[in-house]
């Protein structure tokens, strides 16, 4: 079983506002579908919800009665980035089924603090796909806040001990710097979790690296502690996702899973 | 507060699939916004839910593969219709916010097994409307089955104990016989439960009525046992919901909560 994270900007165009790049998504799917593997698959709100929730200040908590409003308007629009995608998976007769996490979980000051997960293994169980999303969420603490799509990661693969967990992204993987910003950065073809140490480091000192790699490399070392191997690949080249499945070695970063 | 449903034939043209009927939302949503009250919302699948979960016997329980792909396609149809109605309520200034049955709840031979109050509880302290609808759902001895709205409507009235359970219908409220084919059939104003027993006895004797009404009728007896009284009125007419929730009298049906 996979552990699967399409990443926001690779099935929506976070520049703008609410744009899902269907054509993508839907290689994507057919890609999922023809390698048929059991699945647990999650998606980043991308720009159906981190505009708007950035808008609102959604992430420090509920401190203004406006917010009100941006919570429900960005629990909406994820659940309408929920809907394209769930629509393209059905379209390749994968059976998707959604479970959203402003409805089944919630955090206290932004860390997990009820979680059920028996709803998700239930749905695994009888043979569907469950389809988690970036989302809003109750918090104890803070009354609400934001639950990313890597922190769903981490849990979901805490729990259900997946073979790999998978990281599409709209890059080859990792770097050792950004390599959009930074013509000197090398790719890293495989690491240990002592790397990415050394890595994230480096990385920090680099005022252009993006917010949304420190808080994968975060997860994917709570991931390897676990034991569980992480590939991070690139969306956008065709069958990169397909042969990762398949076990055929294309184009990924590798970061091993600690088995010490 | 009040436990609000919205049937399914007033939201939806329930004999075509997918069939939004827009106006009529946006007006209910404008009622709802300007009564000011604290409101649970439920809504009826009508049209996007039940054609498909007909076409695969969702309701008889998990028997054969094909079915997971009719309860996954039905679970994005009502998810749809309810991004829809989430959609009217926030231009209304409403802070709607989905709670997907199928995510929160489990049955066992179609009666509930297991419901989390407590995500419908919290959400509604903060200050949002909860909106719950006739969804798919789990059922720990069928696999999965269907949970109605109807059924949402007794569970959240008797967790919640609401002032008054407000079924917003297509019709002006309970009649002696189905109006729609009777010419006979006499508009009831107020009963009792027990005027419902007897009512429900002369209602199965007519081949025509619906089942939908049948249902509706049980989890009145449901809502009246637990000393809530029930009013059913027209969706269809401009502002009968929004008198009926500033406590206005207009034409309804008033069953009584059994206070002995």
């Amino acid at each position: 079983m996979f552990v699967i994270k399409l990443g926001g900007s690779v099935i929506t165009d976070k520049a703008t506002e609410c744009c899902f790049k269907q054509e993508i998504m839907d290689r994507l799917a057919a890609e999922l579908s023809q390698a048929k593997q059991d699945v647990i698959l999650i998606h980043g709100a991308g720009s159906f919800g981190h505009i708007l929730a950035k808008k609102y200040n959604l992430n420090d908590g509920f401190k203004r009665k406006n917010q009100l409003e941006g919570f429900a308007r960005t629990q909406a629009m994820v659940q309408q980035l929920n809907t394209l995608v769930l629509a393209s998976l059905h379209t390749h007769d994968l059976p998707a089924i959604s479970i959203p996490p402003h409805a089944v979980l919630s955090l206290s000051n932004h860390k997990p603090a009820k979680v059920d997960y028996s709803v998700v293994k239930r749905y695994l169980d009888l043979g569907f796909m469950p389809v988690c999303f970036g989302d809003v969420a109750l918090d104890k603490k803070l009354g609400f806040s934001i639950c990313s799509g890597d922190l769903l990661v981490q849990l979901l693969a805490a729990e259900f001990k997946p073979e790999r967990v998978i990281f599409v992204l709209d890059e080859d993987g990792l770097f050792s710097a950004n390599p959009k910003t930074d013509k000197n950065a090398t790719f890293i073809e495989k690491a240990t979790i002592k790397d990415l140490q050394k890595l994230s480091t480096r990385m920090n000192t680099h005022a252009d690296v993006t917010k949304g790699m420190e808080g994968k490399l975060s997860t994917i070392r709570q991931v390897a502690s676990q034991g569980i191997d992480t590939v991070l690949l690139n969306g956008n080249v065709h069958n990169r996702l397909f042969d990762t499945l398949k076990g055929k070695k294309v184009k990924y970063t590798l970061v091993y899973g600690d088995r010490a």
